[in-house]
């Protein structure tokens, strides 16, 4: 493995052929801008490149594909992945790729160094950020499109500025992109992005939300989006992205964890930290990882052995 | 009266004395941000200053106001009002000061040109990024205290960024305010903000949520936070601000209107616009103003009448 700098990614990007972006299940706003942004710039260049994922794009993402999108197939002579810390989260395209990455780019601090290039920046906000700074080191010539990829990346990836993980080059990207592009309406992408809930979401919210249980002195709260709860409001994977922000919203929260039941006693763990607690140290514990406010894992047993590893997990992290 | 300029400003900002600075009723984090800045650099000029209002400034804001705020009483030479479009917004305050105003700094585009001297820009985000601007170009050195009042007005008045009224400016001016004063935590603001809600808000929004109506094929939401639903939950005033934000979770919603209950047939009515609808000049019609995205009014009747005013209005406007 080596860790790579600027002027090597560039060398690797402008010397690459054929080219699949592998991006992480279950695809965010990060990982589809940073892919489809990449994919944008690869073809300004003149190569053939496709965008990857174990899992279909969500509707609400659609605006930053391209507008065609149809490409005679070709095999691969470079893969890279994007904003990926870890093959595992490659889901089904991991038995296909696994091994055979050459460049990684991303920004988890978790990263597992699997791929035989990595460009990383554990400081760096979102991938789409070191995108942003690597394309314009590679002084390549922004289109709307790749604007409203980076765009999304940064601020799907920091709660819309908010979280913690923002830096002052968020913003002043943000701004750059937002002075270059005068017309795209990024009001209107931030409220598709945080703001427009399907009324099933909204129903589910507040089932979570009134069975919301506090642990530990307040510090801990969980929210379980069970299967029967999903099934009684008719909610679909799609419409919890987000839904980690309930459970941090009592004041006394340092710790919040929100469950979804993939399967009967399989849980998707997502944990985010309210202040000063580094919950990637403790999705760790659990085979998972991530942001050291932001990370999750996946869980196996009844609800109350979950409820009680996990629990004991926080205790001992706070 | 002058519409005047930043030098003219400055002029009026160094050459003024003992000084009341007078922000709205019901206090937002810019108005706050904006009069307690002001204060800290009028004082770092060698002036008294002091901010008033007609409410108390909620607790959470407490992290703006100087450190000892204790300062013997002194008669004012110079009246200043900041983030007040109208007089009427004085609450109290109006009464005292009405036709005293010697300059008025201000970003609505609803301002009604009550002072004698005023620094009016409609395009800012907010009050305090005029004023970020102004001392720049007056050459303030800025303070931690300075620093945290800025960031908290740009960030709150922005919905964190999010609202369409963000300009690459409002980005340029937090990044630098980040980097000067690297050691604030931005994100523990921005939580406490946008994301901490008592138990008893929480309660009140699934309350008023589950109760939200929906008029004119779904582009008119109406939430009303009754006297009997705040009275159930145990919900004050000060529990209910951001509320305004659940009216437009529905994709169909074009104007989300919020209801707050101040008396028995008295309500406080909060408009917000998804898109392209201008609410200032919907609520302008009822005698308030605001924002093209966001305004207010008071208005009164029974909830049936109110209903039928307000609706038949926005649907002139859509």
């Amino acid at each position: 493995m080596n860790r790579i700098n600027f002027e090597q990614a560039t060398d690797f990007l402008t010397g690459c052929e054929d080219v699949y972006i592998l991006i992480h299940r279950n695809p965010d706003g990060d990982c589809i801008g940073a892919g489809y942004s990449l994919q944008a710039v690869l073809r300004s260049l003149g190569k053939r490149a496709k965008v990857l994922c174990s899992d279909p794009i969500p509707e609400r993402f659609a605006f930053l594909l391209p507008e065609t999108n149809e490409e005679p197939d070709f095999p691969a002579k470079t893969i890279i992945s994007v904003d990926v810390a870890d093959e595992k989260l490659l889901g089904d395209l991991e038995e296909c790729y696994a091994g055979k990455i050459q460049l990684c780019i991303d920004h988890h601090v978790s990263n597992r160094f699997y791929a035989e290039n990595v460009l990383l920046d554990e400081h760096a906000a979102a991938a789409c950020e070191i995108l942003y700074k690597l394309y314009r080191y590679m002084n390549i010539c922004f289109t709307e499109q790749i604007a409203k990829c980076l765009f999304t990346g940064m601020s799907t990836d920091t709660g819309c500025f908010k979280f913690d993980n923002t830096t002052p080059e968020t913003h002043i990207y943000t701004a750059e992109l937002m002075r270059e592009f005068p017309n795209v309406r990024y009001g209107l992408i931030n409220r598709q992005m945080f703001d427009v809930k399907s009324p099933a979401r909204i129903k589910a919210e507040m089932a979570m939300l009134s069975q919301m249980e506090y642990y530990l002195d307040e510090e801990c709260t969980m929210i379980w989006a069970t299967l029967q709860i999903c099934k009684e409001n008719q909610v679909h994977e799609s419409d919890l992205e987000g839904l980690t922000a309930l459970s941090l919203q009592p004041e006394s929260v340092e710790v919040g964890i929100t469950l979804r039941e993939r399967e009967p006693g399989v849980y998707k763990v997502s944990m985010r930290s309210a202040k000063d607690v580094n919950v990637s140290a403790i999705c760790q514990q659990f085979g998972g990882g991530g942001h050291i406010k932001a990370a999750g894992c996946l869980i196996r047993g009844s609800r109350e052995e979950v409820t009680e590893k996990l629990i004991r997990a926080v205790e001992k992290a706070l």
